[in-house]
């Protein structure tokens, strides 16, 4: 038998129904019309954001990382409950937009930004979080073209990383940013070139729970920034100070910290260095805010033993949780908390039991060797901490299945 | 400096530029209009047909398994060039009947089969490979209430695997199929109850470059096609022998000896046990007949330096080309092979560069220190062995990215 992770705490059955935001799993399935389906409770979002304002110093903005999860009528809901949206591409700018963010508080990051995205994002009003010299040299020349003052901010691949980060940004050489020690003198050349000067975002590594090494990131993010904007002879409108926050995947994981990260950050942003005096910070987090909200429901199809290992079969898979089954930037495959959502929390999980795709390959594993109630076909499989980097971050084409359903519920 | 895997050897290059189906890359590109773009050279998959053909035995039917690729024009294609083709989903099923893939050459195999996949499968008259004793009664089930005869074969989980596979599908305790100790019963059991009887299956593994593994794999699996049709007590219509021909990815890896393969199936096959006298073979492929066809084709957008290493960063990424990122069933990262389209066969290589995507990930790297000719933004990157498990294998929603085209050429 293999451990699983926590279940996270937002959860909980009735009559042996797993409810998500208040409504059973199975009827949330009547309601959406099939499975597989993802099921995101809006409730949790807010939760979270709720949680980060009371910890964070209220001159920190929230802003959301639309990667985690681009779903449409979740964006409309982030456009509210948070104070702007960090995109990844072209498509992400448009997203965002649509949803509701109005363009000034949009930031664009990304390592290959092509020439249609630049223009676009500066037609807009998007700021382009620039990533090396000759894309600064670009996203110029297509506003002098356009004639309008592009909104420019330097990404920079800071000289420190982020301790016990699941990937990491920063320190040493990276694909990301302009290493530190380039950064000012860039910074200084787009202010007299005439861009509006937006600042710095920096951006050390992600999915941490450690909370010492979030403040210890933080304080190295002020400093950086502080210097660097020395460097430029600009204060920055905002500082990006990147997000990191983790959620807790597997066994022995435990939550972050946030209240002893935020009273610290107050302490760091108390003590700033002058030329930070007026600058507005901003965190950005994508998988904290929405990742424990969401669970991917899907059904079992079959129950079969080989070699006396029972295998519940179900109707999704990788091509929906790629993550799940472990083969996205993860070196040993370990197990996300799972359920039987009609058999939540009263009957005992004393079966060992392997959950798998319904893909014809190996690799599509979505629990091994874990306890559950007995279950079969008819069944529903609960699989937690979907709410991040799953339906959009999944082969959702691979073999000819169909989609996922999505639904936001409150 | 990090090694690659070699170029496929259907590729050349003229004055400087990689020809794939004669054209140059540029030139397709202009055509399509766009990169990234995947080309796959149908003069590869015939080339790979005639080979079969030629090393395999006559009465060695041919069948393409579509997951590997499933692109409309390609399908077609190999309507024509080989004699049956593998399906896994019910959308592939659809697939295959769209590109005039006649039923009773269809063959559905898969663990996690729904009633309304089955129903489908059962109505156009394609056959179904039972991968459990549940499934069997389903599919009987929905026979009966059709009134329409399924036509059924079994899958078998064998007692053996195939060496050196990639990709493990027999052998041990599997989801795939019915253990080999139990398929016979089966087997009598669907010929009871009126099925049409089409036969076993028995897929022992994929991806082995080792030609004495796939011999011994393959006698072994008529070894066992003859016990278990004496257990059933008939004849087999067909006994599909499985695939598991690899292609080379990585550096040392060496094309299967598949002419060895094919002497040594013809010997296999005239000494069969007499109960599968008339019984018809087939060999399923599909990484071998195009995984060597395609090129994925994307444009330089950034050529940056961060701590003195360089890195291309491209239009494309993880994002189209999963597996070649690392992140799709490899434990340790490996270079696919990879040159400058534009730079091919004259420049020498020997720039070390990283070549990343353009997605904001750490994970999405495409080669990893490799020696390529000096290249810069509007240069365009090939990444060979794309054919199979690219495009539809990739997750294509990631960050908001356009999909990525795709051209036949021949």
């Amino acid at each position: 038998m293999k451990p699983m992770g926590p279940i996270p705490p937002f959860f909980s059955g009735e009559d042996g129904m797993l409810l998500i935001g208040g409504c059973g799993a199975a009827s949330l399935i009547d309601e959406a019309g099939d499975t597989p389906l993802f099921v995101y409770d809006l409730n949790v979002m807010k939760a979270q954001v709720a949680r980060f304002r009371a910890a964070v110093p209220a001159s920190v903005s929230l802003h959301y990382a639309i990667k985690a999860n681009p779903y449409g009528p979740l964006l409309r809901q982030m456009v509210r409950l948070t104070d702007g949206f960090d995109v990844a591409s072209g498509g992400e700018v448009e997203m965002a937009l649509a949803a509701g963010m109005p363009a000034e508080r949009i930031s664009f990051a990304g390592p290959g930004k092509r020439d249609d995205e630049l223009k676009l994002a500066i037609m807009a009003g998007v700021t382009l979080n620039l990533e090396s010299e000759g894309e600064a040299d670009r996203a110029l020349a297509i506003g002098d073209k356009l004639g309008k003052r592009p909104r420019l901010a330097v990404r920079v691949n800071p000289d420190f990383d982020l301790r016990g980060s699941g990937m990491r940004m920063g320190g040493g050489s990276k694909p990301f940013g302009i290493d530190a020690d380039r950064a000012g003198t860039l910074a200084r050349n787009l202010i007299q070139e005439g861009a509006q000067w937006r600042g710095f975002h920096i951006f050390a590594g992600s999915q941490t729970l450690d909370a010492e090494a979030l403040i210890e990131t933080q304080r190295a993010t002020v400093g950086l920034a502080a210097r660097l904007s020395e460097e430029a002879g600009a204060a920055p409108p905002l500082v990006n100070l990147g997000g990191g926050f983790g959620i807790p995947y597997f066994p022995g994981d435990r939550a972050v910290d946030v209240e002893k990260v935020g009273a610290a950050l107050s302490e760091t942003l108390e003590n700033r260095p002058p030329i930070l005096k007026d600058t507005e910070f901003a965190i950005e987090l994508g998988r904290w805010l929405v990742g424990e909200s969401g669970v991917y429901l899907t059904r079992i199809v079959d129950r079969k033993v080989s070699q006396g290992e029972t295998y519940l079969v179900v109707d999704g898979g990788l091509h929906h949780q790629l993550a799940a089954s472990g083969n996205f930037g993860m070196v040993i495959r370990r197990n996300y908390p799972v359920a039987i959502a009609n058999k939540f929390g009263i009957d005992p999980a004393e079966e060992p039991v392997s959950v798998v795709g319904c893909l014809c390959t190996p690799l599509d594993r979505l629990a091994e060797k874990v306890a559950l109630p007995e279950a079969g076909p008819g069944d529903i499989v609960a699989i937690f901490l979907a709410g991040a980097y799953g339906a959009s971050a999944s082969p959702s084409a691979f073999l000819g299945h169909k989609p996922p359903l999505e639904m936001l519920v409150e």
